[in-house]
C-alpha cells in the first residue's frame, strides 16, 4: 500500500526530528530529497507546498504541514497518549509548554548559530559569538529541567538539536555537551534505540549521532 | 464559583493574548498581575511556576503552563473544535503550522526588536535595525497568505504583535501597518469584537488597539 504522507527532507536538517518520529510511531511515509545544493527548498515548486521554504515539509491527505512543532504534534495526535500526552491527559499542559520551549526559544537560537548572516548582516561573527553564550545559558536551563526518559515527541526534537549544536555552529569547541549531563545521558540512551539507529544510518549520520557527533556522509544529497 | 485557572500577566503582554482567547471562549479566570517595574517575573516565587521568567504563566489544577502558544493550544483543546480545528480535523495541520510560524518565527522576531541587547550586547541598535528590515519581510508572508477572518486562537495571537510591532520596537515610523492590507483589516474587524474591546479596556490598551494603536494606560501595573 502507498503511504498517504510524504516527508520533503534533507540529510540531517530538521526533518531528522520528523524521520524519528515516524519510525518511533511505525508510521509509513514516503521520504522525497530535498536538494538544498541547488536550493531546491527555495524553488516555485516547493514553495507551493510550504511558502516558508524551510525543510521539513509533510504532504498529507488535508494538505501540506510545515514547521517541526507543528507536523510532531500532527503526528502525536494521530495516535493520542503514545508519544506525546494526548488531549486531556494531565501532562499535555507540562508537555506542550517544553515542545513550544523547543520550537521557539531553542530552535531559533540555533539558526540564529547557523545563519548569523540572514539576521545581522553587518556583523555575522559577532552575532554568532552572542548567540552560543545565549545558547549556553539556554542547554543549562534545560539540562536542569530534562527527564533522561522523555516522550518521544520531545526527544526526537531535542536529540538532531544537540548533534546540531557541535556540528554546525562554526568552530566545534565551543560546544561541550558533557557540561550538560542529564543531556548527555539521555543523548547516549537515545542514539542506542534500534529504531533511532536505522534512521540516522539511512542519513549516514555516523558513529555516537547524538553525543558525540560527526559530520554526516549522507548516501544521498546533502546537509547544507 | 472560584475559577480552576489563574493567569499572570501584566499590561499588554503576551499574557493579551490568552486574555483575548478566555473572553472569546467564555472561559472564568483569576487574573493576577506580575509586577514587571519591579521584574517579578524573574523572582524565585514566579521561577518556580515558569522556570523560563517570562509572562504569561496559566496555572491549571495539573499545574503550570508557559509559553503563549502552548497555553492558546491547551485551552483550544478544552472545547475541541471551537476557536481552532479539532485533532482530526482536516484543517488542524494548517492552523498548527500557521500558530507554530507565529510562535517560533514572528515572536521570536519581535523580542529581538523590543530586547536586542539581550541578543548582540555589542551592537544592539545595529539588530535592532536589522530585525525590522526581517520584520517587513515576515509580514509581506503573513500578508499573502492571511485570511481577514481568522479562527480566534491564531486572530488573538496575531493582532497583539501588529499592536506591539508599533509601539516597542523604538522610534515607530519604521512600522506601517498601511502597506499590509489583508492584516490591517484584519486589526480593524478584530478590534471592533466587543469581547475583544473589553479586554484591552480592562488594561488601558486605548482606542484603535490594533490598527493604530497608542502606548497604553493600564489602571494597574506597567507593561515594561
Amino acid at each position: 500500500m502507498t503511504p498517504d504522507l510524504t516527508l520533503h527532507y534533507a540529510p540531517d536538517n530538521a526533518s531528522l526530528c520528523v524521520r524519528l518520529l515516524l519510525a518511533e510511531m511505525d508510521v509509513p511515509c514516503r521520504a522525497v530529497l530535498v536538494n538544498r545544493a541547488k536550493q531546491a527548498q527555495k524553488s516555485d515548486a516547493y514553495l507551493r507546498i510550504n511558502p516558508n521554504g524551510l525543510i521539513p515539509t509533510l504532504e498529507t491527505p488535508n494538505g501540506p504541514i510545515y514547521e517541526t512543532a507543528a507536523i510532531l504534534l500532527w503526528l502525536a495526535d494521530r495516535s493520542p497518549g503514545r508519544v506525546f500526552p494526548a488531549p486531556h491527559d494531565a501532562q499535555r499542559g507540562t508537555a506542550l509548554s517544553q515542545l513550544m520551549w523547543l520550537s521557539n526559544t531553542l530552535h531559533p537560537a540555533l539558526r540564529m548559530l547557523f545563519y548569523p548572516e540572514k539576521y545581522m548582516p553587518t556583523d555575522p561573527d559577532g552575532l554568532r559569538r552572542q548567540t552560543r553564550q545565549r545558547l549556553t545559558t539556554l542547554f543549562a536551563q534545560l539540562n536542569d529541567r530534562w527527564d533522561t526518559v522523555q516522550c518521544p515527541v520531545l526527544a526526537c526534537y531535542l536529540a538532531p538539536m544537540l548533534r546540531w549544536s557541535a556540528l554546525y555552529g562554526g568552530d566545534a569547541a565551543w560546544f561541550d555537551l558533557s557540561k550538560f549531563p542529564v543531556l548527555m545521558a539521555f543523548a547516549k540512551s537515545f542514539e542506542t534505540q534500534r529504531k533511532v539507529h536505522d534512521v540516522c544510518a539511512l542519513e549516514g549520520l555516523g558513529p555516537t549521532v547524538f553525543s558525540d557527533p560527526h559530520l554526516p556522509n549522507p548516501p544521498i544529497g546533502s546537509a547544507t
